[in-house]
């Protein structure tokens, strides 16, 4: 069976998206990161960086096997199911480019924003960004190509919540991404997870 | 042929390491980012992201592949060549989680740190970033596991120069990993380039 271990943040979202979107049974644990759960004893022991998400998995050969950084859980379920990810070739360097780009890139400065909205430069740069996906999305209907894939996933928790963003407008072919992403069942259903109660 | 377009900064120099550590012929070509040849529309359309590392190999099907992001070149290289990186089980997702914590985690900020040297929260974070290597290097000899890979390779140009800073005081672990890799002769061939003329 599979667990994740995961909270209401973007990075959470990419892994039930993915799951959604596979289709396969999985159950959900909360980690709740503003009680600081991430820093327990045993959270720790699965998540070296104090982290969410953390993806663990019970059913390969019995012996479990636990993944952590959202980058490297995405491939872990692609590569588990052949499904989002080529297994070679350059469509399949494509897509991790993508996703290398946005944990890399995107990832830490949406969030250094969130944290520092007044930051001009922080600003700047994410605007900068927004550009690089707008240019790939003019050239292509998916980020890495023409398939919808996990760097597609990757990026959008965080761009999902700038759909009536000034900055969209002249971006149309972002605008256009967001509008199709946010129309399938499987990201509608994973970006609503976890549910707290 | 392999060419690796790259410069004199730690991105770069996890390309170049590997190239050595795999012992397979490739060209360098710099890309000279105090003259802002990043931005330049030939460079742009095979870096969309305007930065280096990208490497490109022709020898494909005689067709060319080109690949950007440090993180997804390493990867590349590694499936390419079937090796410093497992290519199944949890031993291939170790290495993949910590890949992409130095790319989503330990450069993102120790870049930063570079340009914000005054920074104490930036400061403070390069150093809980330190203490998590620490902890996992007391845990295994290497980043993923008891085998060298490319993870310890992606993190290595970031750390080296911090050899005989105070920080690692507290660090023997993370200062015994950076000796261990510092007497590679391919780190050190990885670390001299590019020669700039
Ligand atoms: N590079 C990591 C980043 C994970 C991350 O930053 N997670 C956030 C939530 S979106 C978190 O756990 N924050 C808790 C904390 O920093 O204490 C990934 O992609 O998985
Ligand atoms: N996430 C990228 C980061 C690449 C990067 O930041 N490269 C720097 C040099 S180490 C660069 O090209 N900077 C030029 C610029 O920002 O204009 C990777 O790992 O390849």
């Amino acid at each position: 069976m599979i667990t994740l271990h995961t909270w209401t943040t973007p990075n959470g979202r990419k892994i039930s998206i993915m799951l959604e979107e596979l289709g396969i049974p999985y159950l959900i644990k909360t980690v709740n990161l503003i009680q600081g759960e991430q820093f327990s004893p045993a959270y720790q022991a699965i998540s070296p960086t104090n982290k969410i998400p953390v993806l663990s998995d019970s059913g390969i050969d019995g012996r479990t096997i636990t993944v952590f950084e959202s980058g490297a859980i995405l491939q872990y379920l692609a590569e588990k199911t052949g499904q989002l990810l080529p297994d070679h070739g350059a469509d399949r360097y494509q897509v991790l480019e993508w996703l290398h780009w946005q944990t890399a890139s995107l990832g830490p400065v949406l969030s250094q924003l969130v944290a520092e909205s007044t930051n001009t430069h922080l600003a700047d740069e994410a605007d900068r960004l927004l550009g690089v996906m707008d240019r790939q999305l003019t050239r292509y209907t998916y980020m890495a190509n023409e398939e919808y894939s996990i760097a597609d996933i990757a990026c959008y928790p965080w761009v999902a919540a700038l759909r009536h963003a000034p900055a969209l407008g002249s971006r149309p072919h972002l605008r256009r991404w967001i509008n199709t992403l946010s129309s399938r069942a499987a990201v509608q259903r994973g970006m609503a997870l976890p549910r707290l109660n």
